[in-house]
């Protein structure tokens, strides 16, 4: 059975199903900032444990949420990274990034960067906003 | 006509030639690091400009370089990636990580590393290596 692992599970909010991941937001408010975890049965840690299938998919549902970011929020870049050194199981990153944001040019993967969680305002109106676009 | 950036080109090693990506090797001794340039004729810079069959190759060609290095290097984490926000040119990180290497479990994207490059007499045998593994 499908479950997310604790550490994303509390550092995220989920925002809908996709036909492979399930997509959630990033509890950061300095980035949008997506996570696709792929709805396998077991758990699993490298894209190469996918089938061929399901990496199709994968690419095509990275597209997708590539594409409606640079839609919606107007970035200057899109980042996309997959590590899971910290949490294996596997979950994609997908970040709108700007030249005006916090760690440009830098990645956003820095070592002891500081909680920055969403204000409860925004993030209601942001999550029901992602939840019309990513639907 | 298929031209790399400067700055990927002064900073890597050509590998091989795949049939969508040019493959390169990443010089930094502190971790086996492949990069894929997907070969488009005109400069490109998401992955969302890839056509849809474009899009599967690289993901192929994202799979088949991990599985390599998963199989020769026996990381115990492969770290993929894609920013752009220094080298816009669309390029894909391929990265073998290690519980002892430098910034375990941080990722390799830290801002102010210092330079890491190969010493000449490993360069050349990782090189040749490289061009069998991923002929």
């Amino acid at each position: 059975m499908h479950q997310i692992d604790s550490r994303i599970e509390s550092s995220s909010f989920k925002i809908t199903d996709w036909p492979l991941c399930e997509v959630r937001l990033k509890n950061n408010k300095q980035y949008p900032w997506l996570i696709l975890i792929p709805r396998t049965p077991s758990l699993i840690t490298e894209i190469f444990d996918l089938s061929e299938s399901e990496r199709n998919t994968l690419m095509h549902e990275i597209t997708r949420s590539s594409q409606i970011m640079q839609n919606h929020f107007l970035p200057d870049k899109i980042n996309i990274g997959t590590l899971g050194n910290i949490v294996p199981q596997l979950h994609i990153h997908v970040i709108a990034r700007f030249k005006n944001d916090a760690s440009w040019p830098h990645s956003v993967w820095q070592a002891n960067t500081p909680d920055n969680a969403y204000d409860t305002d925004n993030l209601k109106q942001l999550i029901n906003q992602l939840r019309e676009l990513l639907l």
